[in-house]
């Protein structure tokens, strides 16, 4: 099991390298930048957009898309919905960031209707995971979510059964992403890690690894696309720390190990692979 | 007096670092990413948005806030005086980067709007706080006011009535940054020494520098959370300058020094005060 | 003939550095960020702006200015025409960047009216050059054009004709950025060499070139601007690359020679200059 995904991941790392996939964001201005260039470095062709026919069209012509709530503006009442039914039309996988869960109304009405116009992956921290469970109903917690802005106060650990229902909700994957990352379809867990305490040290690395994780999301399936996305991330994580002054050289080398990492590289980060027992 | 402050900028460094404090921006899209990352590197928490209820959930949530006028998008024109008015409602400090002063309608009635909903702190170059005091009729000078986009062509100097006519008004503190950079509360004054003439070779040193004022100002008094501000990024300003090849690389260091700088190096920058001698 | 031009490079670079022209920008918040960066670099002073009247006030302070869309906002439906009409109205020159041409009604609305009220350089990859003369109706050339987001599937050759076309009509210059990068007056052709592959491995690079060709173009005509913004890429990208561990160092190193480079390094880089001959 662990070794075939060892090798999927191996798969997945050489096709985008080798395909140069084309893989449109709808993301916030504070980290596009970072985004972009993660993607890049991987392989992925980036293109960012906020219209409505924009979106639609890149629905269309992209091979995977990332949608990240970060920061909102007017114009995505309209872009979001149209793009994401496109996506799912044309059954374009897509990956969702549900940044900030629970703040605004447009926010809120947009992640609504996601629940019917699922995403293929949802990439969160702790706090996000657990907080798009309980606004989809998926819970029975019913005890009302604290936040703290846009970084996480809860643990991996507290967001598992968030993260089970939403793959199972989404029949998609699911990752949670923290000191340990949990990625899950709702069947299988999988624990990685690696990474670097600076990932919180810096705005934008659960936004940069939803990035690489839609590049990855248009050569694999959303499980293996996730996976290879968190360890890719924490593969480069480490050795970016061990040459890293701060968090400003930490970001520099995070980006330059994610262009230099190959599947093999990528595919031997520490992680394990668990069953989630039926009770 | 100035062991007082130095103890207070020792206090006031360690209590961000401690808290985590969140410190969420309204701030423009040229330089977000420096502003969140220069907050992070001193311990803050940063989100930024633009939406109307987005600004009063951020003025409840938020221990200081930051309004930077950097760009201006016509949300703003119901999203800032919202927010405002949250955070002045419930006391949380806020500091005003009223940058381009005098450019365009939208933004010449936001700050106008500032004279009666007034800021805790006030940061600007020569240029910008000799436009505002201007535009507040609080300065009898009556030359109209050149400007150059964005950029200072005034000295520190120049701008000293108008910055301690601001914090008179405001009751608040006023920094004016540039080469010797000022702050004053309107009773006393202090000159910071330090910083790097790279500073000026990349964008957003000041929208950055009101950033960390931010942070130290959910933690502080509005006077020690500007010294305080001012003096971390002229204590790391220095090290990068010693360090880089050109503006890229001392932008890297300089917010690897502010991750590193503790209380004790950022208070034994070079400062001297000044009483106001009452005319 | 290359002599001259080499020495106007030379004083170009100079006057830039000596003037510090404002050159302001309507531009994409994906790179807005290394826009002014590269701008402040070179000597200029950048600012970044949205709205409508604060265009116009742009068109009328800025020695030239910088039309990039690579992200369309609703408001750019009025506040693109508006400057752009301010600024022919003035003579005050200004660069297109027309990324993505092709996509979404607005940004085809816009470069629709640009075909009247015209740019002075237009800069593009070569897909985007293609795209625009078709647009244009400038080539007999009646192919569907193909394009993949905002990277380039053509080869500067294949742009050669529509480069020519566009100049001609638009009675400017027009550059083709790509491994080899092409200048035309529509009378002469510019062959520029160096630069590196990292420039694809990074995003805004194209972007960067828009921003410092306008820079230049406050300080000089329209063919002088353009290839004195291509030989500084092509000069601080070869020193980048070897210094480079991957794209993030790269940029960073990029920016860093950029600021470093002089007018005698710049007017060396290789390049040729060819007539083009009457059919």
């Amino acid at each position: 099991m662990k070794k075939d995904i060892q090798e999927a991941i191996i798969q997945t790392v050489a096709a985008v390298k080798a395909g140069q996939p084309l893989v449109p964001s709808i993301t916030n201005t504070v980290t596009i930048n970072l985004v972009a260039n993660t993607q890049l470095a991987v392989g992925g062709s980036a293109a960012m957009i906020y219209m409505t026919d924009e979106g639609v069209a890149m629905a269309e012509a992209g091979e995977a898309m990332y949608i990240n709530l970060g920061t909102i503006f007017p114009v995505y009442e309209e872009s979001i919905p149209a793009t994401i039914q496109s996506l799912n039309n044309l059954k374009t996988p897509w990956v969702l960031d549900p940044v900030a869960v629970g703040m605004g109304k447009l926010r809120t009405k947009i992640l609504q209707e996601m629940k019917e116009v699922m995403p293929t992956i949802i990439k969160g921290n702790a706090t996000e995971i657990i907080g798009l469970a309980k606004q989809w109903d998926l819970t029975s917690d019913d005890q009302t979510l604290e936040t703290k802005g846009v970084d996480s106060i809860h643990t991996t650990q507290e967001a598992l059964s968030s993260a089970v229902a939403l793959a199972r909700h989404s029949q998609g994957a699911v990752v949670v992403s923290g000191p340990v990352d949990l990625v899950t379809n709702g069947q299988q867990l999988i624990y990685s890690h690696g990474g670097s305490s600076y990932m919180s040290s810096i705005t934008g690395a659960g936004c940069a690894l939803g990035g690489i994780i839609t590049a990855y999301a248009s050569k694999a399936d959303p499980f293996i696309a996730a996976i290879t996305g968190v360890n890719a991330f924490n593969y480069a994580g480490r050795l970016a720390e061990a040459k890293a002054d701060g968090p400003a050289s930490f970001q520099m080398h995070l980006i330059d190990f994610l262009y230099q990492a190959d599947g093999g590289a990528i595919s031997q980060v520490d992680f394990e692979v668990e069953e989630i027992s039926h009770a």
